[in-house]
């Protein structure tokens, strides 16, 4: 029932350069680490900079960090001249974000004319096994007619 | 029906000394700008880092800091001895996040021994006025008998 | 920044109407009490067949009442020839549902051309006072072009 | 790192019935067709009372019966002598529910002491095909020392 067939051919150097715009995954040191057709991972090395009061990953960022695999999941199957937009999401955690490295995985579940539908998983890397830390669910909207690149201005973005 | 009394007299110098280790909101360059039982904001101003491709603050860092508000609002209420953890948290994103200044604001709902829900919403000042950029519910919990600086090792958090 | 005036201006009518052709609204036998440009209760008097296994109402049940009111909250806003689709919601529960009569109130936080969000909360009334059972977020969709009362068959509704 | 082992051995037992103790599974005409250890699916056959405007399944009954198989999922692996309360959920709908037969799959995620997040999905059977309808994710919390049978009375639940 999903079609999870790009619309666009371009997809992978249209979402690599959007992730390329986006200062504050390289602000955080995020890497776009495999991207394909309604799928997208994205990975951040642990650094101080990065840690709540118990010296984990921070919350709001492991957050951060799979909407953002999530958005790209979703624009990767979205047509050309459009762009992505949060609608909402959901985010459970499941255990402490404690590790080397944070890994966001996003995989589209269901993708209409406007809403997709995105599962989000965060997993941390520590000595050596994956710990499962978030998962959640993304909702995302496919505005066509407008420039990814383009800056909306002051139009209300979300119409 | 719900009791907003701070169990903990020390909670200002508690929350506070707490908001001062997490690194992620020194990093972004937050502040806790105001602080009642129950009630917590936490501002950020604009800096290029904390962009996403269209120039306006990310939709990641958006919930960050709303999930950071929402956790010392809830914090605000619990007794000695004890520490946050963000159990989940659900997130609608409104408006573009355009402005100079973004401003989380957290309110406890409801208090029980040990879930705390939270309202979030942040705010971006554009222009001299308020644009409603999220909406959110968050949900806490108290862990009793864990210090809120130690680092929680290895040991199962959430549990 | 919000436009809560309504589009239709027989929107009362519609909205009633369609209310009305919600058989699951009469099996519980819900009765929308009140209804105004981007508001909307919805109550349902207590009975056996509501509950849970500790007698109160099912918490199941609490929520659709709550996304049935937030569903014509959206409603009332949407122009004439268009129909409302749930994209996601989020409840949380903050007592228990016990009482006489659960009465939903939702009121609309925000209106695009396409995407409405919506807040909803539950009371119910016991002993002559209001107890608040959830509180929520609800994502809501204007399909226009759809006729709300069609049967929309085969169709993809949520493209 | 999830231990999915029942406390208690006599699980199956416990969970048809407290089931068959929700007044509203049985108003609705819902089964439980499916039980183990973390895992629960909860069906309900098409009526004509259970519809929303289009005839399709109520969105709110589809919940419902999410609700409930992650409740029961979650409850299989708590101890004896507790009961399991919903603390929040969020569903996203995918498909319009349209067919005979709806069928609620819930799955836990993770387990700790007091809370357990599990997913749940809904599909509708329509002419020999299974249709994706609603994804969510459900926290759950477990309340040792409660009866799961008795009246809670006015005593506050989720504390």
């Amino acid at each position: 029932m999903t079609d999870l067939k790009p619309k666009n051919p371009d997809f992978d150097a249209v979402v690599r350069n959007s992730f390329g715009r986006q200062s504050f995954m390289d602000f955080i040191g995020a890497d776009l680490t495999q991207l394909s057709a309604g799928s997208c991972d994205i990975s951040v090395p642990h650094q101080a900079g990065l840690t709540q009061q118990h010296g984990f990953f921070h919350g709001g960022l492991v957050s951060a960090l799979a909407d953002s695999a999530a958005g790209y999941a979703a624009f990767s199957l979205f047509p050309a001249n459009s762009t992505v937009l949060t609608v909402d999401f959901k985010v459970n955690f499941l255990n402490p974000s404690e590790g080397k490295l944070l890994i966001a995985k996003a995989q589209v579940i269901s993708m209409d004319r406007k809403i997709c539908h995105v599962n989000g998983d965060v997993f941390a890397m520590k000595d050596g096994r994956e710990i499962h830390c978030l998962t959640g669910i993304f909702t995302m909207m496919c505005l066509e007619g407008r420039s990814d690149s383009a800056n909306l201005g002051r139009a209300k973005v979300a119409s």
